[in-house]
């Protein structure tokens, strides 16, 4: 099931629904679990005649630095001993085929290719006998663009990561991948410059979950940025960076 | 002009309005600019009758660090060349007379008072004619609630900020009083902890907006935690903190 928002001149506000075929069968509910099996088709659009954007727009995005061991070492970093967390302004996010733009603040703007986890359902502190992985909605692509030079200055990462466009998202979720075995590879300009499987972060994605939903609420289309494995790289005016993930698809963006 | 967020039996949702003498003035809109000067009144309620909620639900909390000198001395440091930012988690925000829920991951747990911009306009890029005061809505007591032991030992501030209940907003926005001169009193228990004028700042209100929006675009309901004066101290189980500013009142939580 790949799921996405949509824009359309008979709505309002985009709409979240279903890719079947050429096909998009419209919700009427938000992105939720309960939506999904639930929710009967308003309608059904042709994919020609809709614009595919971010598939979520997250209340919160949730990061986690670090995650890979190559990528802590190359930037002169040392494991940390739980989840290293951090938030991205929901601003930030834009969708496949929309353009990174690159702010005059920085002179080192970087790529960092991720799997994203949506939230499906209201979590809070997962009991030990819960399944966190039930809890997601399902998994999509993330570039956690970063000002690289402007994260080291600031020590707080906030600034660095959360300009306008600096969180492109999709281009759709996908409920039925093995997160927890899935290649991540960044490509700049046709060049792979980051690849690794999920199965080497140092802290898993069921690990992470539970982490956080002891710490603040999760609520259904939050977006968790699992982290960038080695290989970040700074892009430049005329780019293109592509984020591919194994069953779900490419995230394509240029940069501007 | 008292506006507030209201919760009524009639509605779903909380509704936005106007507090006028011992009714609440309901709005259709929502927290806007827009929606205050245009907003026809769909029903006027007794205050008695409603429950006042946090009068935000932003879509992002931008918070400012070591805004006044004091405060950056009595934790040990520098005062920042820029605003040093950082994001607290939406889902942290509670209203006036909510709890704040003592996290078992710290063992120590304090107040901030501070000043809260309440956004009215989108704004982003603001020119230099412009007057960034022109986009607000108005102003509310923020408690910038801080897992202390957490911050030091993270470094990025997301989870010490972040917790669940950690971001008490109201009772009420104000539109009317003078931000740039503001008395900004904590009390915990009844004794002052905190007190210092908002002239005090190491970085002025209209300076904070102009920068914020240079990096990410500010929706309306969006709230900006302007730093908080020397005094911050640990608050315990059973604890009663009130953050009070001069025109816009008290905003009072019990600790649990």
């Amino acid at each position: 099931m790949k799921l996405c928002r949509v824009t359309h001149a008979a709505f309002e506000q985009p709409r979240f629904g279903s890719i079947v075929g050429s096909t998009v069968q419209v919700f009427e509910a938000g992105v939720s679990l309960e939506a999904v099996p639930t929710s009967q088709s308003s309608r059904t659009l042709s994919l020609e005649e809709v614009k595919l954007v971010a598939p979520v727009m997250p209340s919160k995005i949730v990061c986690v630095g670090r995650n890979y061991r190559e990528h802590a070492a190359e930037l002169g970093n040392k494991m940390p001993e739980e989840p290293l967390l951090f938030l991205k302004a929901p601003s930030s996010v834009i969708g496949d085929g929309d353009t990174i733009e690159l702010p005059r603040q920085s002179e080192r703007v970087e790529h960092e290719g991720e799997l994203g986890v949506v939230i499906g359902n209201r979590a809070r502190h997962i009991s030990a006998n819960e399944n966190p992985l039930s809890y997601v909605l399902g998994y999509t692509c993330v570039n956690d663009v970063t000002a690289r030079d402007l994260q080291r200055k600031d020590v707080q990462f906030t600034r660095a990561k959360s300009f306008d466009t600096f969180c492109p998202v999709g281009p759709v979720i996908v409920r039925d991948i093995n997160p927890l075995d899935a290649q991540v590879v960044t490509r700049l300009n046709g060049d792979i410059k980051q690849r690794a499987s999920t199965s080497t972060m140092a802290f898993s994605i069921p690990f992470l979950i539970r982490y956080i939903a002891a710490i603040m609420t999760l609520y259904p289309g939050d977006l968790i940025a699992t982290g960038t494995p080695a290989g970040v790289s700074p892009m430049k005016h005329g780019d293109v960076v592509e984020i591919e993930i194994e069953g779900i698809g490419v995230l394509r963006n240029n940069v501007n």
